[in-house]
């Protein structure tokens, strides 16, 4: 169920700044960028062959990612699955022990669904899983 | 040249409770486990189709690991590149203005070459560049 890695979540404090850095150190491609009006940041996307690496900056001072970089510094932010099914999934989790932060999931972007697994439960990393727009209304 | 992920690297405080826990909880196999001398540290590997999930405990209290592990508490710590020539990557990266730890490549597990960019040229995230070994003597 959790076999494939989406993406991984990196915390910046520019966006701009770290898209020029990973296209001019790394040489590699943003291949997508977007704002996500649910939790308030703008990502920008480095694809890398499945995996990808999310940069995220925080637009607000509510927004959990400019909180994150505040206290901790620009960072690893968090690890994403895909899932099929993510109401299934999170239920999984949820027999499994796990403390859940989104108990139903909520609008990711390009349409995805996404939930967060509190970083308590699962050994200090913060988990999201994401299930990708199936294209269905 | 930093097209793909070998892994994803997390600093745990107990590596045979990490193991249970990603086993449990999200039904994962744990496909490798190696002491690696060159850093004092044990290593378990989480296989997830090409890109893994690395749990590192520290075995000494002058691991680097067991030193972020004290300091921010276990969760993640390093992402890693798979290269094709790390001298000539290490190159690069160089020229490019990245800061290094490692000048020159060190032993990593499986017989693998690797090396370490310092957070600080890079945003907060910690980079390791991995050439694998090529079955060559």
């Amino acid at each position: 169920m959790f076999e494939r890695i989406d993406h991984i979540a990196i915390a910046v404090e520019d966006l701009d700044q770290a898209i020029r850095l990973y296209e001019s150190l790394f040489e590699l491609e943003v291949s997508h960028r977007e704002f996500i009006d649910e939790y308030n940041v703008e990502v920008a996307t480095v694809d890398l062959g499945g995996t990808a690496v999310e940069l995220i900056e925080g637009r607000s001072d509510d927004s959990p990612i400019r909180r994150f970089v505040a206290s901790r510094g620009a960072g690893l932010h968090h690890i994403a699955f895909v899932v099929d099914d993510i109401r299934k999934a999170l239920e999984v989790l949820r027999a499994g022990g796990a403390r859940l932060i989104d108990e139903t999931p909520r609008r990711g972007k390009a349409n995805s669904l996404v939930a967060f697994v509190h970083p308590k439960s699962t050994q200090g990393v913060l988990y999201e899983l994401v299930e990708l727009d199936s294209g269905h209304p």
